[in-house]
Order: structure tokens, then sequence, then C-alpha cells
């Protein structure tokens, strides 16, 4: 955190690149390599500054014409002070940019760092950090919605109000404890065990979020299921509008499953293609007929196809599966020439799970395992206090629950986690 | 130019996306959708501001935590009011952006339209213009060198120079015109002449440096020339650190002329890998040989190759072609195991025409055939000065050479000329 860093934030080949300073000595590193009409190092906060990026060691070369943007600590992104150097998008530029900073004392910046510096200096708790590298991998307005949310704190203040409850639940135990010897029991165990169901219920209901969380993150699951040679491999083409799985008169031409995520009036599905069912002794489609099944299993929906005179496959449907039937090459139904297909996409939408707009989702495979052992905690105190269990026992299982509820904003963090989290952001956030 | 203009200036995938946004009614447009502590309307040029993009048809919804500059006619890029908004780096997000200006009342951007409006606005003449994607595209110091001294207008001066001379010598020849009919002969024809003759002499050294100029913009051409078998598509893969050719040991691998572009030591070579020269009876070979010889003939660099006991081939050089000399297969050379390379690296190094560092170099197509028209036109001129033609016929040649020199800085253009050079542009550039 001592260093000064720097890096690249912008892809590669745009009509700008921007170069991102932080740290201590951000502003004075930058003043050193640039030369406008008057110094940065005395600029104020949120002030834009035209001038060159200077090489000194090249009789003061001119590496680039740019603009510099000054922040400063703690008001900017990392809460340190920073500067961003937006300049010609051209590659070798920007290394000639970065070359002269690291000239200067700073340091390249590790994949995540700023948004790293940004946890680490108060400015957003673990759980909005994550959400960052979720909104920029965002891909349709579902996805947008729930990291903006998290970003934007409504998943920590849904956690810290747990916590409060938690915390609430414990105190009213500890006083307890602390009168043990005089063996009074202050605690009503009734409202106790109450407030404990309550805390259940919602963890329950987050890591239950998760499916539908990670459904948006990665798209809702669809899988085409009929016979052989019903056109499932054409449907599967007209939905992603392209040429993604092999199409023949044969049948048993899919054996492998083939997916593909395509967005659909701003919900992004994940397509997958299926061997067709039917009784088989080839060795290689049976295992893709059991593929087909599992991947059933695991849908959120299930296009079942089938074609006129031909009876729908037989399938094991959960409760929480859709069921779109589709008959084929009939009037109603053509995959071949699109027929149809309008039909088809507005059925597939009215299968999306509906989410008001305030609903915490989980997205996060690290908070639903943090979330599941939380409720597990939870869980066990629950029991404990309707078996009338000391009260030590059940003060740990609640101190437990608070402690994985704190892992998830990063109240308690390793490095390996936070090394593991960061490290699958892009370079230059 | 009425309408306020908008585009995305960064590539995709980035950690930072930028919307620029240019216009009489940027900062209004851009107000419209923003979010901040303070309204940036009556911002001050050259500042920053945290905020919010909002979409009010849609419940306010938060698109994204952005950082919006105020720039204000004319001291911003375009000359014209300007915005850039930085946004996280999701495509999802950036369209959505876009899509808020539009409906606010802003127009995608056409590629290189912030450039033609600065262009238009005077804020740079029209070979400058062309400069700024040079600058973008350049991948190596001699051509960033050369994209920057045009950008901030070496070439321009020199061409403003020229024209200078060029009105100095009409101006004295129409003097003399104004009193054609009292038969005076103001002007000194031999001082006349002298004038031509230097103008001539800097417009051909302008029209030649193309050459130059061209080979460190697509790289300097190296041809490598050996007979069949010696290892020149070895070579190749060595210099290209690729496997670019296909290597066996069969003679007449290479038919077809593969070329390749690599930067060394901060210069870009454009390697050109031939067929190898020898007697064949084979068409398809013979046609590759031919080859060989033409790209032989427009290289710079010629690299020939040869084994232990076989001489080198024989061809015919030009004066300005340099010769590397290559014994492959040799104690001091092995293009298979690298053995050598460094010394090849450095005589590479060593064929660089050196340019001092104010040398202007003509680099585009378009200057270089303004130059040449120009040229012509001088030196009729000076062919008439010779032949004491009468005045204005020398008059009329030397305004033409004016007006060529005027096309390249943009004086004079029309709007396909324009619409040709700035549709080489990146959009939001």
């Amino acid at each position: 955190m001592s260093t000064t860093i720097c890096a690249i934030s912008t892809a590669k080949g745009g009509a700008i690149g921007i170069v991102r300073v932080s740290g201590s000595k951000a502003i004075q590193t930058v003043d050193n390599i640039f030369r406008g009409s008057h110094d940065i190092k005395d600029a104020k906060p949120f002030t834009v500054h035209f001038g060159q990026i200077i090489d000194s060691a090249k009789q003061d070369e001119i590496i680039d014409e740019v603009l510099v943007s000054i922040f400063r600590a703690p008001h900017s992104y990392t809460g340190e002070d920073c500067v961003e150097i937006s300049c010609h998008g051209s590659s070798y530029i920007l290394q000639r940019v970065i070359e002269l900073l690291i000239k200067q004392g700073c340091v390249m910046a590790k994949p995540g760092e700023y948004t790293q510096r940004a946890f680490l200096n108060g400015k957003m708790d673990l759980s909005q950090a994550e959400a960052v590298a979720d909104l920029i991998a965002s891909q349709d307005a579902a996805m947008h919605r729930v990291a903006m949310n998290q970003m934007r704190g409504a998943f920590s203040k849904r956690l810290a109000e747990l916590r409060n409850e938690l915390l609430e639940l414990t105190s009213l135990l500890e006083l307890e404890l602390d009168f043990s010897e005089e063996d009074v029991e202050f605690a009503d165990r009734e409202k106790l065990f109450n407030l404990a169901a309550n805390i259940e219920e919602e963890i329950s209901r987050l890591v239950d979020s998760f499916t539908t969380g990670n459904a948006i993150k990665n798209g809702i699951p669809v899988a085409i299921i009929g016979a052989p040679n019903v056109g499932k491999s054409t449907l599967l083409n007209q939905l992603l509008h392209d040429d993604r799985a092999i199409v023949s008169d044969i049948q048993g031409t899919t054996r492998d499953i083939i997916e593909d995520t395509m967005t659909l009036h701003g919900h992004l599905f994940r397509f997958i293609d299926t061997a067709g069912i039917r009784h088989t002794s080839d060795k290689i489609e049976k295992m893709g007929i059991e593929r087909s099944l599992r991947a059933a299993e695991k849908a959120h929906i299930i296009i079942l196809v089938t074609e006129p005179g031909v009876p729908f496959p037989k399938i094991v449907i959960r409760e929480d599966q859709h069921i779109i039937e589709v008959i084929n090459k009939s009037d109603e139904f053509q995959a071949l020439t699109g027929l149809g297909m309008d039909w088809l996409e507005q059925e597939l939408i009215k299968c999306i799970p509906v989410q008001s707009e305030d609903t915490v989702l989980v997205t996060n495979i690290r908070h639903k395992q943090a979330l599941s052992l939380a409720l597990s905690d939870i869980q066990r105190a629950k029991q404990s206090l309707e078996y009338q269990m000391s009260g030590d026992i059940i003060s740990e299982d609640l101190r437990l629950c608070l402690t994985h509820l704190a892992e998830i904003v990063g109240e308690i963090s390793t490095d390996d986690v936070l090394g593991n989290i960061f490290s699958k952001f892009c370079v230059g956030k």
C-alpha cells in the first residue's frame, strides 16, 4: 500500500487510452513527466489539465499530448491520491508512458489492485468490490441490475441487518451467561427461538436466491429435449441466430451437449441442445441421451420438441421447472424458416423469475458458501434453543454465524481470500 | 456541425470505458442524464464531476457511477463544448449510455468525426488531423516520432514556408504582368529562376522522403534471397519469432512471397521470404522466382543467404540498397538454432536511414501525390522561366503549385476528400 501503482485501464485498440496512477506519490510522479501551462503539483482535485508527457532522458521527446485528471485522497476511487492520464490509444504510447512512470518509481499494478486498495482504504466492502468486476462483465439488464445493486451496497445493507439481529440475539444470551451462576434465565427462550427462526429464514432465502442469481449471471439454463430428428439443433441455431450445431437428416447427429448463450429482450439465456431421446443400442448415443436427461434436470426451462404425429418424450419434471411444448414442422411452428420464433421467445420471457427491483440476489459462489455455513450455524443454534441447551453452546454457534457473514463483506479476510478475489479482476481496475 | 455527437472512444473489454459527447448541446445533454452533488450545466471547464448516469424513463434506474469531464468551446479537442463520461468498461453500460444520449437528441458520431470537427473548427489543419490517426496506429519509435512531429505541425510549417516562397515568386511575376503593356521586365529572371529551383529542390526532397516515410510507416522492406534450401524460411521464422513460413527439406517449398512485420530495437521491419533462386522448369516455381527478384528490387535491405560451399546468388543491386550476406549452417550462423541472430539484428539496425529529429518525412500517399503534382508545376514554371516564356504562363503554373500544396493542409478540400480521409479513422476519435 505504500507503493504508487500504475496500469493501462483501457483495452487495446481504441481512440483513447487511459493510464491510471494511484498512491501517495501519484501526483508528484506524474508532475515529473508532465509539461503543461502550469504545474499539477498544486492542482485542485477534480481538475483536468492539458499538456505533454515528456521523456527528459531523450532530449525532452514528446511522448503524447494528454489530458491529466487529478484526484486527492480520500476523495478518489482508491481513497489515495490518483491521476488519470488520457492518451491517444496507441499501444506504443501507452507502453512508453508506463515505462516513464516505472522509471519514476511506480510499480505495475496487479489485477484488481485499484479496487483492492479501495477495499483496504474502506471505500467499499468486499462484496461491493466483487460487484465491480461483475458490473464490468455484465452483458444484460438483469446482471447489470444485480451487480449495480450489490456495488451500491444493497447486499451489504441486508447483511448488516442480519448481523444486527444476530448481535441482539447474542447479547440477550450473553446477558444470561453473565448471570448463569445465579441460575437466572433472563432471556425469554421462545422469543430467542423466534428471532433465530427469522434469521434462519432470511439466510435460507439468500442461499436459495443463488439459483436465480447464478442463472442471471451465467444465463437462464434452457434445455432443448425431444426425440431424434425433430429439429432440436435447427431450433438451437435459430435461437442463437447462428450455425452453432451441426444439422443433418441423420438421427443422432447431436451427441455432445452443445450450449451457448444469447440475450433475448435483455435477458441472458443459456440454451442447451441435447441428443435425441430414443431407445438405442449405440453406446455413444446412449451416453449422449443420459447427458440429455441430466441437462434437463438442471434446466430452469425445458423446451420439449416434437413433430406432428410424434408424442412428446416422457421426462420427469420438477415443480420449479417450466415446460414449453413446441410442435415443429407444423403450420404454427417451423424452426427451419423461423415461423413461430417470436411466440417461442415470448414464452421464454414469461418463464423468467420476476424479481422486484430491491430483491437481493446472491450471484457469487463465495457468498453462497459463506451463507450456507451461516445457515448451518443458525440452524444448530435454533435446535439448541429448542432443546434447552446451555447458553454458551448457543452463543458459540451465533458467533460462528456472525463470522461467516463478516467474511462476505471482508471484515474478516485472509490474504489468500483477497488474492483469490482480486486476481480475477482485469489489470487497471 | 450543428448536431451534438456521441460515441464510445475506448476499445471493448477494458476496466474503463469512455463516452465522448461534442457539440453545442453536449453539456446540457449530459446534464439531463447525470445526477451528481451539483449541476454540471454551470460547471467550470476542465473540471471532473462524480455522479450517476440515470435512466429517468425507467424509475431513475442507475446505469453507472461515472466521472464526467467538462470542456467548453473553443478550448476542447473539437473546438466545441465537450463532455467525456468515464464509465465502468462494460459494453452493456456503454451501450445504455449511448442510447440515453441518443434519446436526448445526440447523433452517433461517424468514424473520425471528432477530429473532422477539430479540423473544420480550425483546431488543426488536414495534415495534422491525418497524423492523429497515424499516431494512434503507431507501433514503434520511428513511426511515433514522424506522426507526433506531423501532428504538432512540423510538416504544416515546412509547407507554409514553401508557400511563402511561392507567393513571393508569384507576386514578383504579377508585378511584371501588371505593367506588361509597358513592356517593362521588373523581375530579375535569374533571381526568379533560382527561387523556383530552390522550391523545386525542397518539394523534390519531400517527394523522395516518401520512400523512407513509407518504410517507417509500413516497415522497412527486407528481402531474404538465396538459392533453394539454404534456410531462408527458417531465417524468416527466427526473425519473426514465429512459425510463419512452412519449412521443409524439399527444394522449392516456398513459392508465394511470405511477409510479415516485426519490431526490432524500436524499428519496424517488413521481412519478405522468397522462393529460392535457381534454374527450374517448374512453371509455378519459375513464377515464384520472378517474384523473388521483384521483391529484391523493391527492398531497402537484402539479406543474401547461402550455405558453406554454395556461392551467393547473383542479383542486380541498386545503389541505395543494403546487402547483408549470411552464410547459414556455418560455425558463425545457424538460423535453426538462432546462432548469430544478434549479429544479424545489429546489421539490420545499421542499415536504417538515419534521420535527424527535425527531418520532415512524408508518410501519407495523399500528401505524396499532391507534392508530386506540385513538383511538376514548379518544374514547368522553372522551364518557362528558362525559356523566357511570358509571365502569365509561369504565373498559372505557380498558382497550380500553390493549390496542390494547399490541398495537403486542407485549405482547399472537397467533401469527397474529407470523407475519404476521416472514414479511415476509428469511431470515437
